[in-house]
């Protein structure tokens, strides 16, 4: 556990107000880091088999995951290239070789190639090169899909690995979890009414734990003091000395996941994967949360409860232990984020308000902000 | 059937997708478009009797249709000139003689000039030739009421004959259906979340015919081609050979409209009269829709199923056959507009999408749009 | 009663419409009227008790109202002032000596100083005075709680006694009701699509009462005639000969004010305390308006009736035959002017309309609001 170096003002200034529900801010959010960055998008095992596809949102645009006929996860925005009718109208389902699309039956295959177009596709005038769907960056990074819908995406191991290297001392130990392989054992989708950046300023930090989070704190009770600034370099919090693992009961109800060490057993690590990633892991199970903005003061959250697969394949199998305390934490955490909501527009925020001490880290966030919308 | 010449880029860029969702623009065809042409706001015999009065709506404006005691149909403001009130809040209904709004009792004749006013009818001050209701400009044109609210209305035989000769080579081929004289039997009003212009791009096209209609193109086989261009000249498509007639059950359930020639039997035409009303003519009904723009993304369309009245005076007459079959084609239409509407913003539509050789003819629509609001 | 000293133009036009619908003209009213002058937001023995709280609302200020230790009624804005989170997210309660954060536990005394912060209050860099919660101003003026957003309130006197004066003749007149000393038998609040000066306007004259409140005009019948203008220097409209009292039945049913005079019974005051309290003076029980503007279209609307304590005290007190007739004539000016409203948008009403000799007063009010927002 580190404290933070103390400068000459601790007591930094959070963004302004506006930064939380300007619509101009927000679609400029949009614009330079939405459109910019790779973005989670959900699990690659969701979309399992040829043709299986999930539609997914960044921003305004509606975009189609798909998996190859030769197994190749791609994306494409969702829009005919004739009419520009929205292609695939369900959240998920599998297509039998190819997207047709409902309105003149222009077809492509699963790779975005236009494969049919009546009466016109074989016209020597029409070039249908031109008209395949188009595509969306796409990579799996620990059976994560993130896209990236800039001109020019940057790899994704320049945003990702360093903010993992940092928190775990070397990715090594990160890679142990095995997330990649991990399968989800529950999903629970949130509609929270509060601008995106609440919440990942509000995961950023315990100070609020003590009060918010009592179930949580009995748990990891280094929490409980409000003094934990970051972690770095492999500290991690510990389960309390009674308690088994982090689930409702505080009894271990499955084992370790199989590629920790023994020093890794009882700790509970917290990361943020900018822009919208949060990780949490557990030595028995791990928990995904990926944010979709929808407007300045809305996001949709998914967590997804992830744990190792022969686990699951056990007849008794059941995450509910592991699934009922995080959604405590989650509940109570979006709670807290619609009441600062509500308050983004006072005059009495209008220059922001403080960060205490062991907030300060959460600075970097807001400069990453800033730096990109100005 | 016309196959349209091609010229030597057939395939033409369709509007940029801002134009189906954008406000500005939006705002600019109320005013340069809906505020300037004549447009239908639904049936002349749907208003019987002095007195009578349908409530309409071109864009921001709430507008009284009221039968006058001579008879003639005249349309106001709906507002009263003393302190704005909203003078008619019913859909429709029958007013005694007169107009008064709740308010303050201001009273108006049907004709739309001040006849009450409490206390200040008769002041020498008061010049109550100033503040009777604002009229706008109405014609009855084959049985349809059409407003007109620009400062000096054209001729509507301008804006609508042209079309009607180009259609059927002839004013009398449509003449002989007698539009005017033909009497509602069914009225379905429909809430579509699209942009109008995508709902009249949709009907000037069989292109989508074949894989969004099949039970359209069972009964008019011609457009399942999808090679079927813009009928001119009074070029029509005509019912599938075992077809007696355009019912769901493709039976004849009803004879011809009393004025047709042999000729016109077993033909469908359906014509666009720009900016709001689409005409469907069948040998023994005729199908009109009349959409109000409601926002960007939104449409309101009323459908009427409209018969001889000889026929509907019949004890045994049921007009579903006919309402059946054109209300399935109704709802698979504005389901793909729906869809449509859906990707305008996209940045995959953000130059819009092609139109194919045979949906070229949109083009002149884009054109009248780009020439208005630019 | 007076008849307005007609000028040479007697028809004079009211505000343009777009004053009742435009969001940025509804903006710069917030800023300029509603938070420099002084507003109502309640009565103050709402607010019993040490610890007792309401959470108010002026544009988008969400304020705490508490009473202290010291029985003193302070205001506050509901922001933390840690990280912004509203602090009171109930209408009303009871606090228990202090308010606390439920984010960080940032804690407040009832006179707003910051007594508690987890790890900082006591840390040497960290000056505890910049961090107490931010003040609005508040007067207590006969009974209703009146808020002050402004940095430096003007005395407010000012603002509401010559008001008093100019419409009793002296102050004299107006204290005998005691106001501040009644107490709440019955509270309706009513949420109103209309522009808060619709309301106001509706309220400052009854040129409309003959058309829309009949049962008004029974109790109060010179309201029936239409020319009644503006009273002032204590004029008042007097009860009907055959009324004992302003209720729904027009009998008597408690005994009058104690500190009215014998020329005080039978009569009935409205008053309009601008911005946004309406008065309505009973000589057995009085009825307060306060209205809470929330955007261009839309007014929540508060209704107190109130009554003398002692007469509340009997064990057969019932408030309901004062409610009724009051309740009646609420409804139907809510109604009205939500008709009104409906047609600010067009263009009818985009020069305004006119207001009747009677009506003339009203323009004070519109030079009100256009010398503030222009």
């Amino acid at each position: 556990m580190t404290t933070m170096a103390r400068s000459e003002t601790p007591f930094v200034s959070t963004l302004p107000g506006r930064y939380y529900y300007d619509q101009a801010i927000y679609d400029l959010e949009q614009e330079r880091i939405f459109s910019q960055m790779w973005v989670c998008v959900g699990r690659a095992d969701a979309i399992i088999g040829p043709g299986s596809y999930a539609v997914v949102t960044i921003g305004r645009e509606s975009i189609i995951v798909v998996r190859g006929r030769d197994d190749v996860l791609r994306a494409f925005l969702n829009v005919c290239r004739h009419r520009g009718a929205r292609l695939c109208n369900e959240a998920s389902g599998r297509l039998k070789g190819s997207i047709q699309c409902h309105y003149h039956a222009w077809t492509y295959g699963l790779d975005g190639r236009l494969i049919g177009a009546p009466n016109v596709l074989s016209d020597e005038q029409f070039d249908r090169a031109l008209y395949g769907l188009l595509p969306v960056a796409l990579e799996v990074w620990e059976g994560l899909v993130w896209l990236n819908l800039a001109d020019k995406p940057a790899p994704i191991a320049d945003q990702l690995n360093e903010t993992i290297v940092e928190r775990f001392g070397d990715y090594a130990a990160f890679a142990r979890y095995d997330v990649g392989n991990l399968k989800v054992g529950k999903t629970i989708v949130y509609d929270v009414q509060a601008n995106w950046k609440l919440i990942l300023e509000n995961f950023m930090e315990c100070y609020h734990c003590a009060p918010m989070h009592p179930e949580f704190c009995q748990l990891l009770p280094e929490f409980k003091t409000g003094i934990v600034s970051d972690y770095v370099n492999g500290e991690a919090a510990r389960l309390a000395e009674h308690v088994e693992a982090f689930t409702i009961t505080g009894k271990a109800s499955r084992p370790p996941l199989p590629g920790l060490l023994p020093e890794d057993l009882r700790q509970y690590y917290g990361i943020v994967l900018q822009p919208n990633a949060l990780l949490n892991l557990l030595h028995d199970h791990v928990v995904i949360h990926w944010l979709v903005p929808d407007g300045p003061a809305r996001t949709r959250i998914t967590c997804d409860w992830l744990f190792d697969p022969a686990v699951m394949a056990r007849e008794d199998f059941d995450p509910m232990d592991a699934v009922e305390i995080f959604d405590i934490v989650n509940k109570q955490d979006w709670e807290v984020c619609q009441w600062t909501q509500l308050s983004m527009g006072s005059r009495a925020y209008k220059s922001g308000g403080v960060y205490v001490p062991v907030e300060q880290h959460i600075r970097a966030f807001a400069d990453f902000v800033l730096e990109r919308v100005g």
